[in-house]
């Protein structure tokens, strides 16, 4: 029997788990709730004895396990070592070795779930066949993810791939969750476009159909209302992309990469978004012809699971 | 006797060469020019020739070379390949392959010059003791070579660390030398600084011991009397370290190396220079308190040469 492995991905919220063959195919995928009372001490447990579960129903024995991956919902040190990950309630403690104690000693490797989602991505996803690429994650924030020759990046602090934070706009006067103004997230996330058409309904009286939607206006409003041809969520995306193609361009001119794979909630609004960003990107980048491609991300909820067990493959 | 090894850097005007030993010490380096006639088809063949003459001249033969590093003015493709280098009027060549015909087999490896003098500073200057680095050149232009896990990032169209053409500010109206508008290096290279105080003097009559230069005004003339606490430079010297810091800090969050390692003829104004980036640095990274060195380079012209003969030795 070949070998499987165990890919889990722990929000906040919920646990997400799946059982993988080594050549990607998910067999099974679950769900258990993330438990963060007593400082999350639970959480570890509680996907230990999941695990032992679902290996049990599939008939798969732990010496079977080629090991389990995990992402995490902050930085992670290369040992695995995590001083904080403030949504689980985890403090100075190495969540790989405890959850490899509590399955028999199975190998078990960690990394931030941005950086283990990118990986999921070019393994089964939207960067397959790619080894150099960044996924730009468009949710509730900005995230991303930054892969080298098939190798998540975490840099020397665990900042890699903090996109959302990287300053865009000096007139910003609004305090992004970082400290910062004028961060990426701040304009081109879902909070933050639905933020932009708020303060462009406010500016001007430009007719729109977004004004039906008032203070509750949507990110996913702005982006069906700017395809259908809206003029003033036109514009809303127009601020959006040029911003998120100053950043891409950026990257393109410190790493390099092959591919951008565009993720996140924001992204269902599919090629028309990638295409208007990349407009912005080729203004940003004339020094070269040759550059970057830009995608969309392809596995959804599920790129954290696959992430993770490749990152037991590597 | 112990195994040699020889770094080449080749600029429009001159080659730099170095005899080195396996650990770093330089033996001996000297100087020729470029021939860039004939579609600077002499330049291999006088670097071989050269290459040979010094070696006879110190008793070493060319079995004891362990292969020669070479940076160029251009993209250099991973294999080698150099599709176009505009300064020596080389086109579609692999120069490696080329100079180890010369040398009688001798294993030859290339880059970008700036990546390779980010090499150099890692292995024997201001990097000295980090894996992850990003060196910024502030010279007549601004360039950039990005170094992870101790090796040269190229990228994935040998863009990896071109720095210099990020775009940073919106309202600027005249043109880069790539094609775009707004690049840091319109402002913060000597020619961006020296233009800087051009604009600042013809927008306001603060007096200034620049305006005695009018439009002959130098960076370093800038960095003087911003030293000495002239107003109007100090506000030209905020402006180019506030874009410095701005980009520092995207770099930051999107690769997080170890050390920033400042050098070219701008960082002669040291630590002050050091201290006014590292305050807008801090400005734009409040995410972590943890995060990146900024350091000055030590090896002035002499980086490239020592990068060169580092890449042989990897």
């Amino acid at each position: 029997m070949a070998m499987k492995c165990v890919g889990v991905d722990i929000g906040g919220t919920s646990v997400k788990l799946g059982l993988f063959e080594e050549d990607g195919r998910l067999l099974y995928k679950w769900e258990v709730k993330t438990r963060k009372e007593d400082g999350g001490s639970q959480i570890l447990p509680d996907v230990a004895a999941s695990i032992r579960q679902v290996l049990a129903q599939e008939g798969v024995s732990l010496d079977q396990v080629k090991g389990v991956g995990m992402g995490l919902p902050g930085p992670v040190l290369s040992d695995g070592f995590v001083e904080v990950c403030v949504n689980l309630g985890w403090h100075n403690m190495n969540p790989q070795e405890e959850l490899s104690a509590l399955l028999d000693g199975v190998p078990v490797r960690s990394g931030n779930d941005a950086n283990v989602a990118a990986l999921g991505e070019m393994w089964q996803g939207g960067g397959k066949g790619y080894k150099d690429l960044l996924m730009v994650t468009l949710g509730t924030g900005v995230g991303g993810g930054l892969i080298l020759n098939q190798k998540m990046i975490s840099g020397s602090h665990g900042l890699a791939g903090e996109i959302g934070h990287i300053h865009v706009r000096d007139e910003e006067r609004e305090y992004c969750n970082c400290g910062g103004q004028g961060c990426l997230e701040q304009v081109a996330s879902a909070t933050g476009i639905a933020r932009e058409a708020r303060r462009k309904m406010a500016s001007c009286d430009t007719p729109s159909v977004l004004r039906q939607y008032g203070d509750q206006v949507s990110a996913k409003n702005v982006l069906d209302a700017a395809k259908a041809g809206d003029a003033l969520a036109d514009e809303v995306m127009e601020v959006v992309c040029h911003y998120l193609g100053v950043v891409l361009a950026q990257i393109s001119m410190t790493v390099d990469p092959e591919i951008f794979v565009i993720g996140g909630g924001v992204s269902k609004a599919g090629q028309y978004l990638v295409d208007r960003i990349r407009g912005h990107y080729e203004h940003f980048t004339p020094i070269s012809k040759n550059k970057a491609k830009i995608g969309l991300a392809t596995l959804g909820n599920d790129a954290g699971i696959y992430g993770a067990a490749k990152l037991i493959l590597d």
